[in-house]
């Protein structure tokens, strides 16, 4: 239970469901003197927005976000922030259908298992909608890590079968990610997602794919050496988030063909400041910052809700179809790269404050 | 700080450092009743012993615990244990090299840089023998999950470019992968792996790999819906293991390439019993345990530490190079296992707990 | 840092400040299937609300609360409930006095040196109208414990030097403490009281006193016996509140004149249910429950806030005085009441939870 | 469950029983680079320790510490400090009479009732003897306390009806302290407790007492707004520590007979630095450390264990009588002083590292 939180001093608590009146975050830990207002959150909230482009659900929340604590004459003021964000779109829809029957690859069944029966309206909890407060959040950690030199840009590494070219994943500008609908920084790569997108959708189906997530900026020893390493922090981080069923950094599962020799990244000094010549450790080396670019990459699976239909049971049991009416992100990428980012600046704004800590 | 703990109601902390007197952990939350003693811890701690078979380093540590407290008469008093196991093969070792060296895959340069010095004999903290103690309460762990019918089996699934035939993950038993020295229950590439281990070894180099791990029995309804989704537990669980660079469950990255419609598991009743027909989802949907066996893969680098010079830098940032000398295993593959079912059966434990403490 | 939290399995989250647009609580960690509404936190909220007597503060706030999620079809969901309660009696107030001085037994001091600033109007985050969503959050644990049998009553024990005569702290009621306005189950000391407090209020003064919570039905066995015991995390409980100077259960400072042959409380069996002939333990041994009412007691500061003058300084030390102008309660005492009442409920209903975990 | 962990950053967790093998603390949290060695932690063990004076139990313990890790060449690595204490006196004794006996004042039934059995040699975990290791963890936090210059100091107040003349206690210091065997400043005063101390165990019987905590140097700051106020958290300590029934700060108890007007420290600047005239809140104002001494006070039970037979019931419930041989203190206050001091040093430790993790 009370497992609504996450990180040590940077700590976010959500609340709400999907067809409730509002989600919360309260985000306790945040430095005082820090400038901030509601329009801090805007840019991010509308990247993660329903509705943003021809690929994602036309669903239609706007998604603006209320401070309701921790900011004074337009600074944060040490104590807790509070951020509210109202659900508009209720429909008043006919869920008589969802409601006894278990979509396949959605928590249905496993929270009747675990609670005896459910909210199931749009998923209720377990709605990737919960995300829009963990962006906010995610905004507020940006602020904090930006004075401290630290940027993060994520985007669609690969959808389907098609993978994008990244040179230096450091170099990726946010411009670059927002220049095309799915979010993908290689132009050529990014133009045929958007069309399997497109005939993944007409299909009446979903696809998959990987974004990556680089933080650029950390310096080297952030982390723990046990088991609150930055690798696992973030690891948990980006596995709280709906849809990923893997996570890897620098090299990755491509460690397991790899040569020791081959593998580590040799040290070397520039300018009196020690280095690597290579980033297969991606970032950190037992679970430590080494001051190279912190580079993670998701597995995010297609969209559980299809229009076609699906096999299935009710809830006593009995075999029944069940197809998803609209409004479905035929991939979930595009937008999941905020949330990842979030979980990554969220994580990190933790560990930041962790290291203050730390020195006698 | 204080990051040696892991665990909400089963929770583990440990201490200790490779060539210190003694490592340490303690188990906070243990049942009472349980029955238990040192014979229980044994057996894994022999699995991952250093010196076990002829891929494995030589180095000799007997590894023998000591419970200091938490037991009484044979049974657990539901008060924390507290498990000692000493260091012996402390050789009075030149650390000169290591010292003013940084080696590359390892965290010396990070703890440095996070601790302004280091413990330098033998990696300290850092070191992987940190994983001892966990194994000792894991070996608890998995008592506590014996009583709820739950069994935990790890063994390697691929090492290089030597993949295993698993039919059936679930069906998989400790006698299969104990039945090689490699651990993988799939005796045709256990065979090709251990060969592979040995030339890797021969040319003094080292070679990665990943390793598989089941839990099967675990009831529907574990973990919770948002941060502390069972897979984000497992997660960090995993990649709080040194050499870890990767996590998937279930389909894992595969997703990536999958469409909805193949990639959910559609749900079916067996006996009026609800389950899915398939396993795409690593029995856990919206991150809560479904019934269904439990699965997740870890990637694990190739060793670090080699016999062959590598580049590097001393403290003062001079280019130097560096080669280990001797006891290292050319893969850690085989000694993973253990560690890694160490991890699984401690958050399992772990929401066990938490499960009971959920229902009015 | 991220001190807002209270409790481990039942956990609870507040944000908010006095002149901010509203106060939110998330209560994570309540179980499901538990009826609950708006109207189970309202009695409470008015027994807390200003304005509710001659002897309290005359500011007006309707203290409604808002549940935001957590609740679906009028039942607790198991997922976190989130309540907001609106503040609406913000004046538009010259707070240039308050601005730029330091009041006297008030945090204004300590939060600059703390935070380097701080919301100076009405305390900001360290007005004592936090508790509102404490007591909004008493009123959910309370159900919660009503369901395992366990009645908390609170009431007056002491103003000025007015001690009220309590024959049986277990039998004490709440009709009989909201009998009166000062909420004293002894009429004949509750007049005395509410007089007192009248006078003091004449003489532009305020007084303190001490407030007794009783927990009836509490089984043994609940609390942990080192850090967590039940006696440790009510101290903490009811220290966090404001204006609290001192903590006793049980026979309290009264045992240090004691001798153990008076104030061990002998064991007897009545219809082979053990128990104790006396109470001096206050229902807690080894930090852990007995079985026998737990009864605390809290000291109570007289308001800080004063319509006399007052020495102090500005912020950059020059001397001064101060007074505040209206509004404020002669005696927290009446007001108190439900506020203790909730923390204890928190405090046992977080125990509840963490007991059911316990056992195999 | 886990209730065995004290702190957020500065982080106690202790394991044992007073008649197991040994004790152990692991110590999370504590900053590298600090000296530290076994003899820095003896004379507060000494202090601690049984059979120290006529007045104490004649039992023998040399509580000699083992540090097991976190040190290295002498200063702290940052990474986790773990002690062990070894247990040396475990008499052979026959124990059937309390494995069957509830002793008055004593956990045994709490313990039963909750766990269902009970390690009953010399109360088990429930035993004072844990305080050992806490007094070792107290040590390290005293040292890094004095990096910052604070100084903690701890005293006997009161036995019985002897009540000590302090008139400053920020004044008082150790060589005064240590100066009798009742550990009270105030010599006339110690005499008389000494005699009383003497006569009531020539009664076999046993007084309780008030023992008073002064830590000066406390910079203002420290401690956080809500919950995780500085008097809640040194109120939970205090009350984790055997046999304390009360805990009050600054004017404590008093304050219920007091005027606002009287009660309310003034505030003044001398040389520009901001103080009190007057420190009737203790050091912590909103439960932030204002710069003045902080000054907390404990009500300490008299000994449970008493030579003259006591009245209770067997495990089932049957009436009988129980008397403890020997080896008892008559007054807990002389060895309760270094105990209070550890769990203050360790609180203020927390609260330091959490106050250097917070400004931007």
């Amino acid at each position: 239970m009370a497992g609504n939180s996450f990180g040590q001093l940077f700590r976010v608590t959500t609340a709400g469901e999907s067809h409730g009146p509002a989600y919360v975050v309260i985000i306790d830990g945040v430095p005082p003197g820090m400038p901030l207002s509601e329009a801090d959150l805007q840019p991010d909230l509308d990247r993660r927005r329903p509705g943003q482009s021809k690929i994602t659900t036309q669903r239609k929340e706007p998604d603006q976000p209320q401070i309701l604590s921790g900011v004074f004459e337009g600074k944060t003021t040490g104590t807790p922030l509070a951020i509210l964000i109202t659900n508009r779109d209720q429909r008043s829809a006919d869920y008589s259908d969802i409601k006894d029957k278990y979509r396949p690859g959605h928590a249905d069944y496993t929270f009747d298992a675990k609670f005896g029966f459910r909210d199931y309206r749009g998923g209720g909890r377990s709605s990737a909608r919960e995300t829009t407060v963990r962006v906010a959040a995610g905004a507020v950690a940006k602020k904090l890590l930006a004075t401290h030199g630290i940027g993060i840009v994520g985007y669609v590494r690969q959808v389907g079968d098609i993978t994008a070219e990244i040179a230096q994943p450091a170099s990726v500008t946010l411009e670059q990610v927002e220049a095309n609908i799915v979010r993908c920084p290689d132009p050529e790569a990014a133009q045929r997602m958007i069309e399997l997108i497109e005939r993944v959708r007409a299909e009446q189906d979903s696809i998959g794919g990987v974004a990556e997530i680089v933080a650029t900026g950390v310096p080297p020893g952030w982390g723990e050496p046990v088991f609150d390493k930055l690798k696992a922090d973030l690891a948990k981080a980006m596995l709280s988030l709906p849809a990923v069923l893997g996570f890897e950094y620098g090299a990755g599962f491509g460690v397991a063909t790899a040569r020791g020799s081959q593998n580590n990244d040799p040290f070397t000094a520039i300018d009196g400041r020690i280095t690597t010549t290579s980033n297969r450790h991606g970032g950190m080396l037992g679970g430590i910052s080494s001051g190279l670019p912190i580079v993670v990459r998701c597995a995010v699976k297609p969209t559980s809700s299809l229009p076609q239909p699906q096999q299935t049971v009710t809830r006593d049991g009995q075999p029944t179809t069940i197809s998803t009416k609209g409004r479905h992100d035929p991939c979930l990428l595009p937008r999941f790269v905020p949330m990842a980012e979030a979980m990554m600046a969220i994580t990190l704004a933790d560990h930041c404050l962790r290291h203050r800590a730390q020195n006698l």
